[in-house]
């Protein structure tokens, strides 16, 4: 913001030069300060936010004369502007007047760009089924209802392509009614993303339902917004489960799309300093055990997964059984990832480095969001928590809440400042990096003869004193004769570079553990991602915290919170994957 | 926060000259960087807050086995803590080791100390009502409704001494425990707001049942929490009506203490460029029109919402008197206010000023909470504008309603726009103060010879040419002779200083009708907060919006939004008071 206003100053004064005959009106429209375009763009914003939020409570509540077909109209309307201003943009900036446009190296990396794509492509299948849907039902199902997932379709594919051709412009010029069409690409689709939501919080209630329905539950009626007619087609049935299963995707695609989407926004009229950062390479490197044992967690989880969906609902002593493994494997991993995230930490603070002092929007966003996305779920487990204590009897799975409950608590609380400090960390381009590359080209491939092999070619000669720094435990002799490092180093060759060789060979052996943690972290957070994502509810399931709150204030609770929870997981992923390629 | 980073460098290389013995505790306890002790600190917070807000919702919605107990206990612990805390860091501050401390001139201002101080006094004589209730009915009310109250006292004492004295305050040393200890501080608070604003809204809903069970309607239950015995004391009745009337002051204190908290918290280890800000001084002066039309909207407002209590809820045919006069008046006060921001917007893209470019905490808080309150109100209106437009049948009031809810959207965007943009406006101290000065001493008494009088004495003689700069109307020559302008200024006096004398004639002008405009909306805001405080809530009474939403659902949206409607008017009426003091 800072430098924005620095920029308002700069054109303001240019302005002081141009003919005074239109003045007035070149003041009023023109020489509108940037720091008020901010606050006029975020308010239009927010009213077409609320607007639509409350549309959809007033549909999800079944409000008198609102219908599906108003909701879906407002949001079409929506959808098409968005069009008409990505064009108005894209066209726009293939003409003059924005050739020359500065890039935001933190916004829009490209795994986030493939990552968007992916969930893209799955929610372009999403809108086929809906299409199919709606051909089946065609009798019944008002025409909004076809015409939305065929808008959708066409906003996706637009959107993809803008996002990953324009996440890292900087815009300079025309930046008031740039301002307006992101933010209103943000609110679009964050409420693409609450439509998503809410559908998928009804379907997941109603599944509930039913179960508790099963189990002998009387005075239950389900909440179905179905088509009042059959379905002309055989496929109907495949479409209308298959939804279901691809909505979790849609709607990871529209909150990172919106997140994508504000960095655009926040970052209007900045200045940024040019080459602040380097590129962050992807290198599957001596992450072995991290990976391992990511990947064996990923698949228990996909197990016990099955199983509890399988289990639940069938039977009381089954479902009983159900929540009893799910708690006890959640409770292992997440002690697990507590142990990982805290190594981690310790290593940082052994590590002592200073902390990036340059605001770029999109890394405060990644950390307000991981900070604002992990209350989801805390709150929900101070729900479960205050219910345990509270509740006059207890069925034995519920004591295995309790530590579930608090070590979720704990697991966000700890990875958050794992993620969060080294996303600030500050590249010591000087001493770490250049020996780190010399001992990655002798560590991988000793035969390859690369230039930094040449221009530092003392300094290996020097490290071959050490045999065991090339293999993998290398550095390792270093940290174990620790009390003797000075002597030993000094000793061998008489030369600082030893020393220097030294240091860094323990660096990147804390550099490899912390590569091992994020990689381990990484996999948990996705395999964690899963179950909720689909379907997989114990907060419904184990019955304590409805008995003491009551069915509907405890559903509520969830089904508010539950999203954020969801989010957190995939956020964290991502944030942690630039961890990993960061260290 | 880039500033802070730059004092974590500079810190972290301090270190490095410790001694190396210690080194693996001391780089573990105290080199923690200064960027995680702030996300450390939140989340601390956030749980403190989401645990205690869960207890809330469990206490209002009757959960099994929470009680009133449970939820008084909970906040007397944080208050004790907070009181604590403000011990240690009072008598800390005394000692040797914080005596050089930087001062956040933007930070608790004067006036907002005093406002607190007020809003504190009223909610001491709350906590002896409280008291007083709690003796009465001793025999079956738990010892922490008595012992609540106490604490409350003590805590409000040391609170307000602690903000008057330290508001200002930027911390640098022993960072962590302060960063804790303030995010606690403002949490506290807040829980303590919500806390307030729960009771209000009970009672105010348990009102509008009362009325609508006078107006016939079944099957509706009170949900009352009071005390099952007898009062042993004849003033009972009295406490606990007075308790409701004093509420809405609570409310606001508390709000503003946390929000005075939260700027100290940014504000640890931040560096500020000193002199930033020359000190606002409050002046009665020349903004005769705008307090005269504002006092007026206040003492009409009052009239007003003494006859919508007495009316509203006697009969049906009252009600509706009640609503359309409500209506009516709430149109032509927005409509005033709308114009008044619009001519201020006006005036300041005439002006063509540029913006600050210091990041201040206080001033980022201040705009974030204009808008972000406004979403209380925009989510209501938005409510009643969707309501009357897909309602079957509308009473004749109803209309009333829609240009009433467009108005409030309307006139909450553009005013926001008119502070947030004076809030960020640069001080022009070159040009127009010192000619101000000047004129404000020809001004105000022609008798009395200041120095800046002496000083500038040329200039004074030479304006004395103009004989209608001596009134009131100063500067209106100028503006009203705008075409010949240039050549009657340099006519009269061949000087350059003339020019500047003219010039600034107008720009003083200008700043005249935007203190007026910033005194009438000053009185405006604080008006439109009087109603919704003391429980006039067309919301409710309408019943349009009833009918479509439903009653629960319609009720709960109210709930959640109004703190935040009434919120916005306290602090958009504190805002306008700055931005009066610096025009």
């Amino acid at each position: 913001m800072a430098e924005e206003n620095k920029l308002d100053i700069l054109s303001s004064s240019d302005q002081q030069e141009k003919p005074k005959g239109n003045k007035l009106h070149f003041s009023l429209i023109h020489n509108y300060p940037q720091k008020n375009a901010e606050i006029l763009s975020s308010q239009y914003g927010f009213n077409v936010f609320l607007a639509g939020l409350l549309l959809m409570f007033a549909w999800a509540i079944h409000a008198v004369g609102i219908t599906d077909r108003d909701l879906l109209s407002y949001l079409i309307t929506l959808m098409l502007i968005q069009l008409v201003w990505m064009l108005w943009y894209i066209f726009g900036s293939y003409s003059q007047r924005r050739s020359i446009i500065e890039k935001d190296t933190d916004a829009g990396a490209r795994w986030l760009r493939c990552g968007i794509t992916l969930f893209a492509v799955i929610t372009l299948i999403l809108d086929s089924f809906k299409i199919g849907y709606y051909i089946g039902y065609s009798e019944c199902l008002s025409i909004t209802e076809g015409i939305f997932p065929v808008t959708h379709t066409i906003h996706t594919l637009l959107q993809v392509y803008f996002l990953w051709f324009h996440a890292k412009d900087i815009i300079q010029s025309f930046k008031t009614l740039e301002r307006f069409g992101l933010i209103h690409a943000v609110f679009t689709n964050l409420l693409l993303w609450a439509n998503g939501i809410l559908t998928e919080s009804k379907h997941q209630l109603n599944e509930h339902k039913e179960r508790l329905i099963t189990l002998g539950f009387p005075n239950i009626t389900m909440d179905l917004h179905t088509p009042e007619c059959n379905c002309t087609s055989s496929v109907c049935s495949i479409f209308s489960q298959g939804i279901y299963y691809l909505y979790p995707f849609t709607i990871e695609y529209h909150i990172l799309a919106s997140t994508m989407l504000y960095v655009l926004w926040k970052n209007i009229g900045r200045t940024v300093k040019h080459n602040q950062q380097q590129k962050i390479h992807f290198k599957f490197h001596g992450i072995t055990a991290g990976t391992v044992m990511g990947l064996l967690v990923l698949t228990t989880t996909i197990g016990v997964l099955v199983v509890y969906l399988i289990q639940i609902g069938r039977s009381k002593s089954k479902s009983e059984m159900a929540l009893t493994m799910f708690y006890l494997y959640a409770i292992t991993v997440l002690t697990l990832m507590c142990t990982a995230a805290i190594i981690g930490l310790i290593i940082y603070r052994l590590e002592n480095k200073s902390l990036d002092d340059s605001e770029s929007p999109a890394k405060k966003l990644d950390s307000d969001l991981l900070v604002g996305s992990s209350c989801g779920s805390w709150l929900i487990s101070w729900g479960s928590i205050l219910a345990i204590i509270s509740a006059e009897t207890h069925p034995g799975y519920a004591w295995y809440n309790l530590p579930y409950s608090i070590l979720v608590i704990i697991e966000k609380y700890i990875q958050n400042l794992f993620i969060i400090e080294c996303i600030h960390r500050k590249e010591d381009e000087n001493d770490d990096r250049t020996v780190e590359r010399i001992f990655s080209v002798s560590n991988r491939s000793t035969l390859s003869l690369t230039p930094s092999y040449e221009v530092f070619n003392e300094t290996v000669t020097i490290c071959s004193e050490f045999p065991y720094m090339s293999n993998s435990n290398l550095g390792e002799g270093c940290v174990d004769k620790k009390n003797q490092e000075n002597n030993n180093c000094l000793r061998l060759t008489p030369s600082n570079i030893s020393i220097h060789a030294c240091r860094s060979a323990k660096l990147n052996k804390k550099r490899r553990i912390l590569k091992n943690i994020a990689a381990f972290l990484f996999l948990c957070n996705i395999s964690l991602w899963i179950p909720p994502a689909f379907g997989c509810r114990p907060q419904y399931d184990n019955g304590l915290e409805e008995v003491v709150f009551g069915f509907e204030p405890w559903i509520t609770v969830v089904n508010l919170a539950m999203p954020f929870s969801i989010f957190y997981r995939m956020h964290s992923a991502s944030s942690l994957f630039e961890v990993y390629c960061k260290t």
